[in-house]
């Protein structure tokens, strides 16, 4: 069902720091930034090789990002799954007892569709079904 | 210097409980279970296709999962990179300001040779270094 994991979602204060940090510091590539105004985000992707790093920086108090950065600091904010037909998806996941936060896809950065799991489905961690199978492009 | 994501560890109250979640409800494959004395912790590994999930339970209140735990509930722990030559990345490192928690490697799952960043180096996030080129098995 969950082909393997997209990326991993990083709540971060400042964005520009933060990247100088991913990339000086630890070495790793920047591959784009982007507004996700929907979710009032502005994210960057950092190639971890075989994962991508999602940095997450609120572009305002709207964002729940500015909520999670309040209540528990900068950190790992979600992990994402990479799935096809992320409806049905959805449905298997309903069907097994899984609170889902949106009863349909929303759209996330790179026009994916994405949805997220209840944490208190998945015992504390956020994850992300993330489907890019239709018009998302290749981050 | 951080060649891919190895693992993302995931701090569990009850390790079978969360590998029937992980496997049954989510359809991810069991890799295996270990104990690691020196960490007090029993591990499960699973196969989320590119990357794994490292399941971290604590067998002692001495456990750094049992704090943890107890201070923020269950859920993402650290993100381990894969290295190889562990004892210059860690200088590297070190050189360029990042605070490690050890000053030489320790034995983690698997045999590999693992160190942690200090979370205030990296914005919130603990980072592992996880070099599996000497004695440390497949996982």
């Amino acid at each position: 069902m969950m082909e393997k994991v997209d990326h991993i979602g990083i709540a971060v204060r400042n964005l520009e720091e933060r990247i100088t940090y991913y990339t000086e510091t630890l070495g790793l590539t920047l591959l784009k930034v982007e507004e996700v105004a929907s979710q009032q985000v502005r994210v960057a992707f950092i190639d971890a090789g075989n994962v991508k790093l999602e940095l997450l920086e609120a572009m305002s108090e709207q964002s729940t990002i500015h909520s999670f950065i309040e209540k528990r600091g900068e950190g790992v904010h979600h992990i994402a799954f990479g799935v096809t037909g992320i409806r049905e998806r959805m449905a298997e996941l309903r069907e097994k007892g899984i609170q889902l936060l949106s009863e349909e896809p929303k759209l996330g950065a790179g026009g994916a569709e994405v949805a997220f799991m209840h944490p208190k489905s998945s015992y504390g961690v956020l994850y992300e079904l993330c489907d890019k199978s239709g018009k998302g492009d290749k981050y």
